[in-house]
């Protein structure tokens, strides 16, 4: 089988290159001096090859490193665990990109309905799908239910918990997920659309399956979920086991940037089975770059076979009025999340919900 | 109940520091703009209010946020996306520090066994305990399991699974923690001596609970587990819940510095249970200050009541020759480990676990 190939950016000089590398290779696998590594079998194997090293444009070095693509064990935790598990406590590396070969590509599996199936479910064929959250945290049922009422009335096609909401004595998930859905169901017998439900689930491995038992019973129709929060292999086994429908990913704790975050938002997070990923969007409440905004988009929606693209999810502070620019940017395969904007500004929250899915139905041309 | 109080470093000029916070406030909770906020019990019980606010010696500000207790759910994967989950995103915000309220100490439960229950397990009464790790990633079971024989004949306390170890094909947790507990009940027959054993677990919650039934039935003593890659809920649910014995964590994945070190590895890691805590120690492989690494010795031995002290690893690229610096800096209330340095340098890999041993016995006056 063909390796990993591992790429990181090293902040050292030129010529310390290769020693500050080798280090790496050794950091992420044996853990012992190089002195130590008598038998040749790990010296070749489990040692990963320096397979390539060159200044970087931005002073430093890039280094690619091929490790045996066994030791993945083919879960997603193993896998960070091997290309940053020590290094992410070291101030001089990031990891900056990952490319596997198609048998883990197959093995991983990565999104289970992609962009094709999120569009069946909310039975979108082209341009942008909308979304919105309920929200804030300290709402209890009933009210959150009237909010998803009013979202659904005014057209969204899916409509999730903020990644706040959890297990809360004042807001107990089964509670919240049974009126949310039921709300959700009357609202179609009247208007003939039913908005799609995705509550968030958190906590650890009995938590998740409890929440995701309770979410098929009550109708629910996708899931949200922060990988960094839940642990990769857990957001793993939730889309490749524990739930059937869409899943999407919320990048809560995933910050800091010593992962780049094109590469973890975007490739890695399809790689474990988001068949959406939500991420801070241009010129919101948080500070990507352009250029890191079209990597990712790249990262999750362009050709990996076998895995299905992922529909990105621009957020973080973006309102109805940037629509128009959102699909311009992104282009038609996107989902739209507007949360609290639509609370604030001119002509109340039910106009502006239909304002916001009539502006999204418009940029479809 | 009292809040919980949490401390942040936000890279801002004072005149702009009230607004920056409220916005941190409102990001971590409701996640609306301000004028979307109208109930005003969200307002008072679900934004935190802002305890403190003060200019940092290093520039910057730094701000105290009080949050209603409640909103933790007593679930660590809820209490980090409530203190830090969107603003681990931005780069002008770090979380310095957590205190919380008695109730809820006593909701999380922390260590269960901490450091009493280590030295009782191990049969020291006083000064270091010692560790050292069977590497390197690559070999199979009875390689393992003879490296474990020799650290055990020369009288090692306590032995771990390097990190990397996983559920490899190449070396399957369950045939690997059959044969070290085997090999150390052996090496117990011929010495009396009975090394402790503690194996990594990774995964997800099912793989987890597989693998801590697979260590109880195998006789072995503890728990090696990463907190970052397996989930903080994931985590506390093996301390209190999936396996009764003591858990070591390990700093995988948890490094890039926007949650302060000694706060994550050593308050938190202690409050979701952990009884001991591997960190990088000065002048090893990593990064850390001085100031950082007495802060965290505080922080995992310091009173905190009811919740048990845990106990510190420094570790890291430590060798024999610093046993008593190791012990001189951190006191005798520490263990010490030592890996990859024992199988370089004068005298062969036995002569040097024996004289790791001796030197730890003979700090301790």
């Amino acid at each position: 089988m063909d390796p990993i190939l591992a790429t990181y950016r090293l902040d050292v000089a030129p010529p310390l290159a290769r020693k500050r590398a080798e280090e790496l290779a050794r950091e992420q696998t044996v853990e012992l001096p190089d002195a130590a590594v008598r038998d040749p079998r790990i010296r070749s194997q489990v040692i990963p090859a320096i397979a390539e090293l060159r200044p970087s444009d931005d002073g430093g070095v890039r280094a690619v490193l091929a490790y045996d693509a066994a030791l993945s064990a083919i879960d997603p935790s193993v896998l960070l665990n091997l290309l940053f598990g020590n290094s992410s406590l070291q101030p001089d590396v990031r990891l900056l990109d990952v490319e596997l070969p198609e048998e883990l590509r197959i093995g991983f599996a990565g999104p289970r309905h992609g962009i094709a199936g999120l569009r069946a479910l909310c039975g979108v064929r082209r341009g942008p799908l909308t979304a919105s959250a309920l929200k804030p945290l300290g709402l209890g049922p009933a009210e959150l239910a009237e909010l998803a009422t009013r979202l659904a009335r005014g057209g969204i096609d899916l409509i999730k918990d903020d990644h706040g909401l959890a297990d809360h004595p004042f807001c107990p998930f089964e509670e919240r997920v049974h009126a949310v859905c039921a709300a959700l169901d009357r609202a179609a017998d009247e208007t003939g659309h039913r908005a799609r439900y995705a509550p968030h689930v958190l906590g650890d491995g009995d938590a998740l399956r409890r929440q995701a038992d309770v979410a098929r019973q009550a109708g629910a129709d996708a899931l949200l979920c922060c990988p960094m929060l839940v642990g990769p292999s857990a957001f793993h086994h939730l889309a490749h086991g524990l739930w059937d429908g869409p899943l999407i990913a919320h990048p809560a704790l995933a910050g800091a940037g010593a992962i780049a975050p094109d590469l973890l938002l975007g490739r890695l997070f399809r790689l474990f089975g988001a068949d959406a990923s939500i991420y801070p969007h241009l010129a919101g409440r948080f500070a990507w770059s352009a250029a890191t905004v079209e990597r990712l988009l790249e990262r999750l929606r362009g050709a990996w076979p076998p895995l299905r693209p992922a529909l990105p999810v621009p957020a973080g502070g973006m309102d109805l009025e940037r629509v128009p620019e959102l699909v311009a940017t992104c282009g038609p395969d996107v989902m739209l999340l507007i949360g609290g904007s639509l609370h604030v500004g001119d002509g109340g929250l039910d106009a502006r919900i239909r304002r916001f899915v009539q502006a999204a139905r418009e940029s479809a041309g």
